[in-house]
């Protein structure tokens, strides 16, 4: 059987196959409105201490995705949601059926939208709808807490307060039969690493309790009741997982250094101070980029400046000594925040964005600079403007850093004298007069995921023309090696944060063009500093100029591949 | 008074005001309908022969602009707007009320809709309906065709019918109060080179025939009953003009030559083989860029092959012996054609276009292309492919070529053997690998209208971030420089169709960088030439490093004033 697969590992064990209570909507008649309205008052405040309950409970295991239950909450005391409802029982529904009609009719409304946030808010609801209705029915919940035996989960989804609720120590994978890689199932079995399939259709069907399951959270193959030869082959695949995580973990406190001593940086990119946790374990030495969106999306004003200032406080304190790269607002693109109201464009990615908006509503852009320099008192901070394309912004920018840097001093707020301040190079033109911004800045950060895009002019969320997008593009890599170069000359170092940094085929690539920091997901450090470590950066330096000189982006990948093989 | 200037130069002479003949609906009253019927029809018959009269009579001085008449002739036959006026008839509506109220119900139609090009359309229709109202109640039309003198023509808007007719030798200008720079008005008045200004507001209430008028085609100022000496300010304008026109036609049959001797190619963007007139008119040596997205746009179907093949002919023997490079299919991005399917994107400019779509619906290219062969021997032709982003797409594109020759040697058909293969630079991808692109084909071309936006990642009609848009980046620069360094390493010449070719002040740098030849609007090339023949090439050459390493666009904007001044 094959499903997606979304968390990595392999998983062996026996299937808790998670029955869905049907709550199809009672037929309706005519029951006493008072009696119904008083079931549907009592579940509500049941159900909310419940998820109340969980979610305190939640916070330690779940980090800030604990966050879902809080969402959780606010749909028990959605307005619009119970009066909807509560019309319903005025028709003379049961709260059962009220309640299932106003569930599906706001969870169908968010699924309709072209929005994968919106569609997986659906399920937020549906989650909720679920347990009241229970509640109403008096059905037990399937309880997950406390499980008699270590198993595979399979349900036809896995809700947040499953999940949250349930015996980590004995569940050894997730299987689904709806969700994406955005989903709730997802997003919690990468948080949680435990090994997880999703899209699995029919799994709940077919799959019964106690039958064994193997399954590849990578490539989403699952066989049920393997042969005595499947299973063999699986325990082999997670025994040498299992290793070779062991052996990462050992290279958790060890410097990323080449056979012959020349030392990087790795960083981990993150999106919220919580996330530092994750880098930590992961052994990155630094965050190389903290985007600071989430301040900033699902929510209706702008943030002030305390609350800013906490986030990159906690932030700065918990990755101290090490430093922590903190981007600013980086709105517009596939980014929108509504209360800004920036309008629609034609095409975003080449719009009004990012540091364009700061330097235009300045206000909002100081309001982050004075929480960001409030905070560097408490760790080691960098600066880094998004999206610049020309001298003049990184001197506009500047300019106001400086002014909210005196500001400060007037008011007599302390402020780091080691604050860095850098810039993302993911505009063409900012990477070709880099010599000249060199000049500006502390270090430069290259930003490949949309450098690729502007290079080939190809919208990198475009699924229509997605084979053309490639950081191996000989252009881009040239582009990439100049930006180095010329930080070098004028003596700051150059990073890279985006996807490709992590990508084990360019690393030795990067390495040898001089990348001084390589910023990437938590979870690949560990492999990207064991690769490292196993190279000589004399040697790669030599054959840098020959890849370079290669035309095709599948000839650069198949150079670097043999170069692997051979190195 | 200020309107808006849409045809250059400076217009002086007396008014002669066009006045609208009111045709508000008349009163509804019962007419017989028999009757109405037969005025309708005799009407519409007169009509569409007056237009088909005038069409013939504007072929020869109005080129490709005589399309608008042919527009106007299918409007007097369209089904759908005679059914509608045929029901008014029915309702007991006179033929003046019906026409009337059909004519307006589909202008505001068009009116409303968000495209400038069916705006205009709306125009048609309202022309069309005037003329038969006209008719009907029997009044004479105002008549252009015997001016008794030379008049600045004045009126609430001119008709394709009117400029049609009219007595080019006794108009002076143009004035009307509405209209923009894509209305008839607007269109005409460049094509016959008659000064023009569109939306004066109230122009035919405030200026009377016979009033003294002058006004600047250019700034849109217009002075009514002007004094002695505004009179002689603007005279003294006109004559300058006057001197500087005759002065730019010595220079038609000259070579494009610097005073130190190096010879470069001064060419014609155009759009449609009638505009190869202009082209040579202007003393253009062949045509930079040839767009054939005409043959494609407003309508339903491919054009077949042997269309093309008639297109590509007629430009290919009116412009030979000198070359004509002849730009591939760029669909996409701003430019849609709906019967091929290619869907809504994101970011269009950043999506599934030009090249990419030929390459994947190879059947549309090959055509293309076979019609572009058969035409080949007809004069000297260039082929050139849009939107190049990878050494890959070259080789694909040019397998399609060569396997489209081989067909047709197959069938007998007779190709040109000196037919030129080029690329447009309009990717930074492309421009960043141009030493292992310029192996493949015979010439380059730089397009900096997109160059600039994919560089700069700004959107170039994205007026919210219109000042982020310059040719004058030096990002963008340092990029022109390189492509052209990169061809004449390899052999090949290099040239640039984009914007930017035409622009006076960007001249001599690119002179200065090597580039071989400009191809800009038709109307620019004597003006360049002049210009070109001004400069010395050993001077400009020594100081274009010192430009390059200027940081800002306005650094070189100045810098290159200063240049222009003391050169």
């Amino acid at each position: 059987m094959m499903g997606i697969g979304v968390s990595p590992g392999i998983a062996i064990g026996k299937a808790f196959v998670l029955k869905e209570i049907p709550t199809n909507s009672p037929k309706q008649s005519y029951f006493n409105y008072q009696e119904e309205n008083q079931r549907l008052e009592k579940c509500l405040s049941t159900v909310r201490l419940q998820l109340e309950n969980i979610r305190a409970k939640a916070e330690a295991k779940l980090g800030d995705k604990a966050q879902i239950l809080d969402a959780q909450i606010l749909i028990t005391q959605d307005e619009e949601l119970l009066t909807f409802v509560r019309g319903k029982l005025k028709e003379g529904l049961s709260a059962e059926a009220a309640v299932h009609d106003g569930v599906e009719f706001y969870a169908e409304l968010l699924a309709s939208m072209d929005n994968d946030y919106m569609r997986e808010r659906a399920a937020d609801i549906r989650d909720v709808g679920q347990r009241m209705i229970r509640h109403l029915l008096g059905v037990e919940q399937s309880d997950l807490a406390h499980l008699p035996e270590s198993y595979i989960i399979v349900a036809h989804d896995l809700t947040p307060s499953d999940t949250a609720t349930m015996d980590q120590e004995r569940v050894l994978g997730f299987v689904t039969e709806i969700g994406g890689r955005t989903s709730h199932t997802a997003i919690m079995a990468r948080t949680l690493e435990i090994p997880a399939v999703v899209g699995m259709v029919d799994g709940t069907s077919i799959i019964k309790t106690g039958d064994l399951v193997v399954f590849d959270g990578e490539s989403g193959e699952l066989v049920l009741n393997p042969s005595e030869e499947t299973l063999m082959v699986y325990s082999a695949k997670q025994k040498k997982e299992r290793e070779s995580r062991a052996r990462l973990q050992a290279l958790k406190e060890q410097p990323s250094m080449t056979q012959d001593g020349r030392q990087v940086l790795i960083a981990a990119n993150i999106g919220t101070p919580k996330d530092c946790e994750g880098a930590l374990k992961h052994g990155a030495e630094g965050v190389g980029l903290f985007r600071t969106e989430f301040l900033y999306l699902n929510r209706d004003t702008l943030p002030s400046e305390d609350e800013q200032f906490q986030a990159y406080k906690a932030a700065l304190e918990e990755m101290a000594p090490n430093s922590v790269i903190i981007r600013t607002l980086d709105v517009g693109g596939d980014k929108e925040i509504p209360y800004l109201g920036l309008g629609k464009e034609s095409n975003p990615f080449l719009g009004y964005r990012a540091i364009r908006v700061c330097l235009r509503q300045t206000e909002i852009f100081k309001t982050q600079l004075r929480a960001l320099l409030r905070a560097s008192v408490y760790g080691k901070l960098g600066i880094m403007y998004p999206m610049i394309s020309s001298l003049d912004e990184v001197r506009q920018a500047n300019a106001i850093l400086a002014d909210t840097k005196a500001e400060l001093a007037t008011e007599g707020i302390a402020v780091s004298p080691d604050v860095e301040v850098g810039i993302m190079i993911e505009i063409p033109s900012a990477a070709l007069i880099s010599d000249i911004l060199a000049k500006e800045v502390d270090f430069f950060s290259i930003g490949t995921n949309d450098l690729i895009q502007y290079t080939t002019a190809v919208d990198r969320l475009n699924e229509n023309i997605a084979s053309l997008y490639t950081p191996y593009h000989p252009g881009v890599l040239r582009l990439v090696q100049k930006v180095i170069e010329n930080g070098h000359n004028s003596g700051i170092w150059v990073g890279m944060c985006g996807e490709a940094a992590g990508e084990t085929a360019l690393i030795p690539l990067l390495l040898g063009m001089g990348l001084d920091e390589f910023s990437m997901s938590a979870i690949s450090v560990l492999e990207a500093r064991e690769l490292i470590g196993k190279l000589n950066y004399a040697e790669i330096q030599a054959w840098v100029p020959e890849v370079l000189a290669i035309g095709t982006a599948e000839g650069i990948k198949e150079a670097l591949r043999l170069k692997s093989i051979r190195g």
